[in-house]
């Protein structure tokens, strides 16, 4: 029998609360956050769940959220992979930028066919950039040219789907029990590919903060049943908290 | 060129605090463990290194002390990965026991031989005993014929090797810098076969809790130069307070 997946968002990061385009930029989580983080372990201790394996990004706000989550659930000796693939989408020349900035640079038609299109990217960090990931010592052991200066949801389904192939499922298909810890766009790439999403509909999906998603996956690991832990109402509210975010800021 | 090793181990628990046996049993750590374990990072930051993987146990006392160690460094995103072989020295019937407890039960006498000889284990636990390794999910992959009931230092030695030479070394021969975040006993061990230190001389080496060790190698991963971090009173008192601590207790 094929194991359960919890797909868990990261809770609020200081420019989540700012409302700045973040993408690969290392920002820490809020006070908020970090509590988000530990109700969503509760809610995974209440369910029960005993965890095999976890998987992150390389960014701190979902490694601390993951680290808060299983301390709270009482398993911080679960195996963790950290993966720069289930990074956050890269936004290229918007990360930083705040609402107000985005549109006096941009324009607010051009960042919402930024934000909701499925496969137009931003336009890129510049190579030399000192933001750019090629300059960080956690992408180092990396060929440059695979890290990403801008990415559409398309591009980072593309690079995210490859970690899932190769590092996730094999686990599911062993019958474990595994939790992703990650960013709104990298679990929007995962959910879009599990549950058949189309393009022009995966965009308007939103992922809430803090709430864990359970999968119960067949054989062949097509969704049998996914539904959000905790009370229904909180996940929609969270879910909707999130798309208010996202039109304030484009 | 070999890489950096820094052993790290962890600040204080509870039962470090009520002087209780510890070894497997997975006891969180105290506000002071958790403040220790903040200052060793902070000493790791001050000497600039930069991790490329960390390693420790699968006990949540050394994996709080590294988290909080890495958040404190701001390195977060380095590959942790957790093994039993990094485990404290199992102490067998004795553990959960306090000081006045042990020497009722077994004579100070024995209690001390039991702490201070090389390769005599106190006596182990039931194999029915509830809190058995192999009922703990956490082991449960693991050939259960592999787990201690009770270990010496000789023993602890023994199973913490196999982890040296297979993960731990070859990171270091590739010029790597690693981090170890363990137990008492089971960084006695890699002292040991590191410095070449005696049978009889290492049960009389005391390692200061939270205060990380630096070893530089040579090609061969012979030791070049190894201290600890920070200011060397401190270290030395730190060492002297786990001494004073084991004799209270034997």
């Amino acid at each position: 029998m094929p194991g359960q997946l919890v797909l868990l968002r990261h809770g609020q990061s200081q420019w989540n609360l700012e409302n700045r385009f973040t993408g690969w930029v290392d920002v820490d989580l809020t006070e908020q956050g970090r509590a988000e983080a530990r109700a969503a372990g509760k809610l995974l201790a209440e369910e029960g769940l005993q965890f095999d394996v976890a998987f992150t990004s390389l960014l701190q706000r979902a490694i601390k959220t993951l680290w808060l989550a299983l301390e709270e659930l009482q398993q911080p000796w679960v195996d963790v992979e950290r993966h720069w693939r289930l990074n956050e989408r890269h936004y290229g020349a918007l990360q930083g930028l705040d609402k107000a900035e985005t549109s006096a640079k941009h324009g607010e038609e051009q960042v919402h066919i930024w934000r909701r299109s499925y496969d137009i990217p931003p336009p890129p960090m510049a190579d030399d950039d000192p933001e750019h990931p090629r300059f960080d010592s956690r992408y180092a052991k990396l060929d440059a040219r695979v890290l990403p200066a801008t990415e559409s949801l398309a591009l980072t389904l593309e690079r995210v789907l490859p970690f899932w192939h190769d590092a996730i499922a094999p686990r599911l298909k062993a019958g474990e029990t595994v939790l992703v810890t990650a960013h709104g766009n990298s679990l929007r790439a995962l959910v879009k590919y599990l549950d058949g999403i189309a393009e022009d509909v995966i965009t308007g999906v939103n992922i809430p903060t803090g709430i864990p998603q359970l999968y119960r996956l067949d054989d062949q690991l097509n969704v049998i049943e996914s539904r959000y832990l905790g009370d229904a109402d909180a996940a929609k509210a969270a879910a909707q908290a999130v798309a208010d975010q996202a039109k304030g800021k484009a």
